[in-house]
């Protein structure tokens, strides 16, 4: 089987440009995401995104939908995140990345988020992801944690059916064996991909290892593999943290991640995305590094 | 973490029954239930059910939302497959299980299924899980294809947190590395769930094998090790069979599983569910076999 | 690739026997095996085989060669062991199954051994089984942590082809995700090498789950799927066992399991291998059960 | 459990150093070590030090004890290899690392490498790894297929432990369940390793991959993630290697990879290690390139 619109060969030989508000993905900078796990406040997200500006990072993540394996964790703020995020969004401009795990969250967020993230478990949930391709939205589609390649080019595929080329995908780190990570990422699936299919690739090392001292090296590492970009988890207070507290970096780290990945970039022939407004801010910003 | 209520210890120690139509999982009687992968026409359920009636079985399988890897492969007959288990229920009496994928076809299902199936790919599918557990109706939950017990539990406990006791879960085979069968199917799984909850477990040996040669001797097994029943993907001509062909048994060699399981239930203290008026109708169905 | 002397189709229909003592493995009786991890004592090995007798059973296990992860765990009794198993072997009859993990080991317990085990970690010993192909002793040959059935028989080849056809192959379960276990046993495997080979299948439930209440059902399943026999680790007080204490049964509940297996022999249209002689000493040793 | 000699913290903190000829493992350069899965002739071996030569490298890989699945495979040239590999390294100087498989091939082997690989399949080979440890010499230990960071640090201890601290661990992919790459590259367990060992720790992206395609991008990877370097299969006709020719680098592609390794070794701080005479034979060899 081979995917129609996905495929590199069949349809097109050069990486499709994905714009998330004024961030281009697939292009020739590396972009990075980076936000808190779960939206938990106005104040934590301001203080996050006046770092992100410092930083010239353009997307915001944050969920308010948030899938938990039990039934009794934090299951997110839902509609009450959407003023924050609205706030967010009107105060700074950056974009606003965040899971929906349903047509009817779907729905709801139309107007709220810039683009939707597919989590690994909703990876083939075939009506969202039929539902997310008549939006012709971005959507940045996360690999299930057992699925193989073909079965996430085909994921892709359902949403690319629909008409809707805007499709970001995520190595976020496939299921093994061994207890000390969490997943095991895979950075050579990345490097298949980039031949397998024009759409852009980037990876979540905070997800995929779940380790804070592991991110920064796989960072590193996954924009020299060749990945168009990273998504990092980070919180004002790591410790504090709502979910995956022992993964987030705090903003401090999350700078100094900014600074390593920068020069494998430049060694890939490559450069970071920098959001030339967020520099004007830089000043008032500097604070909170 | 463990779950409230899905818990043997915490909450009941007895089996919990769940009752679809008048087939009764979680008894001391073995079930089995059979069917096509997909439905694809009146002749072809007819067909079957008729075979499933001589051999005393209650409950069809047979989707007509069907999760496919690739947006080209035969999605189901859908709202037009409703009138063909409707008229297959209302002439035979058997109870009806089928897969849903969303709240939407959920809500056009709920007067045409017994049972809900949940497939291994929507196992943490909340949303869908949530709305299952408001439906009150029996559920058949399949473990997904990279979960732990624990997760599938709290699955299970997403379903039960609504006020819905009625899950059946089904181990089907997870994802591992041998090219020679589609999955490992994990009966000591079966085992450790019957421990750790009240809830009937079953076992699906044509989905976790993927080969047909394989799904007797598996079956034997899953009755063996504690299963409180399994389900089987049978079909009159399976070499023709829409999708899983490889995996679906003939008429003739369905009644041989019933043959072969019925001695290792009875030599594990069971004995096989067979309903009775099934009897009554052996004679006109008897040229089936 | 297709393995010339270990494949059913090529070769040889009919199931090899290979006779252990006065055991046959691969005949139309279920063997059973059982015997602690280690050899400890005499006194440890003496109250063990005592049971074994009255239990019929003509197999010992106990390993003098201990391949432990840490070079820091007990390693076994060595030498020092051969005449613990040379006085068992005298007083009783019973045949002597024990590891070996190199060639120079293999040297050593030539006289002393029945049956040499490669455990999984050698399984891909390439030197250590031509040598085992040389002596054309029996050879019970366990299945890779994450071996392919193509990489298992493969590795029988290596025996085979030295001009020994005495091997019996044995799943003990593959390495997965889930930590609730210790291994996945893979018993859809053992239905297909019955399939793929002439050679005896038998399963090793306590090593493959590494849980004292899984291993009854799994032995249960492990016959009902079609193998040839079982191997299981008992001890006279587990709770004092110098390794894997966690899985040994005690010696009353090896009684136990021999019961609960009998009828699923039946069932499957087989029964369990029976030493005559052992009824003999039935009475001074019913003390044991 | 934590492993005594090889942990970071509790024995020392800097990364050991282990000299293999003139090359050093675990200092401030990244090595590259190269050459052909076996040796096949003289002249191949030849040919490819030549180029070794040209780009500074001081380590040749090629092994003469070949482990292969089936029996009937090419398993190595044996004692004729010792001839090849003597000339090679008396002619260039170069260091010679292969592999062996048991105690003898060790024995035999002593004088004639100057660095004993132990693959994968034998990483828990106790006894050539107790062997290996009372040698002194240096030792390539690879990761098993499904081996845990606690297995693969206690297989080191057995070396370790016998007094013999030239250890190197090297990643070369784990067993998972997508077909269209051999193994999984586990380049964050680098990352862990370096967190946990002081041992030089390497990667082997041919192996990992199995694809030569991927084989650039996971190697710069590897130097970005932290590696203290990396071991690639290169041939002068990779098409008519005598196995795994689907990874092999020709020697161009093997030029190719140095230079754009060379890049991420500098972003991350380091250099590439070059032997200072190879340059003196540069001019000869400049026509392989």
């Amino acid at each position: 089987m081979t995917a129609k619109f996905a495929s590199r060969k069949e349809n097109q030989t050069e990486t499709t440009k994905v714009k998330v508000g004024n961030t281009v993905f697939g292009g020739s900078e590396v972009v990075i995401v980076a936000g808190p796990c779960a939206v938990e406040s106005y104040e934590q997200m301001q203080e996050v995104v006046t770092t992100l500006q410092t930083l010239g990072i353009g997307c915001v993540r944050g969920g308010i939908f948030k899938p938990r394996t039990s039934p009794y964790s934090f299951q997110g703020l839902n509609q009450e995140g959407f003023e924050i995020l609205d706030a967010i969004r009107r105060e700074t401009g950056l974009a606003i990345i965040s899971e929906v795990m349903s047509v009817e969250q779907l729905e709801q967020a139309i107007t709220h988020f810039d683009c939707f993230q597919v989590g690994s478990r909703n990876m083939q949930n075939f009506e969202l992801l039929k539902a997310l391709g008549k939006t012709g939205k971005p959507v940045l589609l996360k690999r299930g944690l057992a699925a193989t390649i073909e079965e996430f080019l085909f994921a892709a595929e359902y949403i690319l059916a629909e008409g809707n080329p805007n499709v970001i995908l995520c190595e976020r780190g496939i299921r093994s064996f061994d207890p000390m990570t969490r997943n095991v990422l895979d950075l050579a699936a990345v490097a298949l991909l980039k031949e397998l299919t024009h759409l852009p690739v980037i990876v979540d090392p905070s997800h995929a290892t779940g380790k804070r001292s592991l991110i920064l090296p796989t960072s590193r590492a996954a924009i020299a593999v060749g990945a168009d970009g990273i998504i990092i988890e980070a919180h004002p207070q790591p410790e504090r943290s709502v979910s995956d507290a022992a993964q987030a970096l705090s903003l401090t780290e999350l700078s100094t991640l900014v600074a390593q990945v920068e020069p494998i970039a430049l060694a890939v022939g490559r450069s970071l995305a920098r959001q030339a407004n967020a520099f004007n801010k830089t000043k008032s910003a500097s604070s909170h590094q």
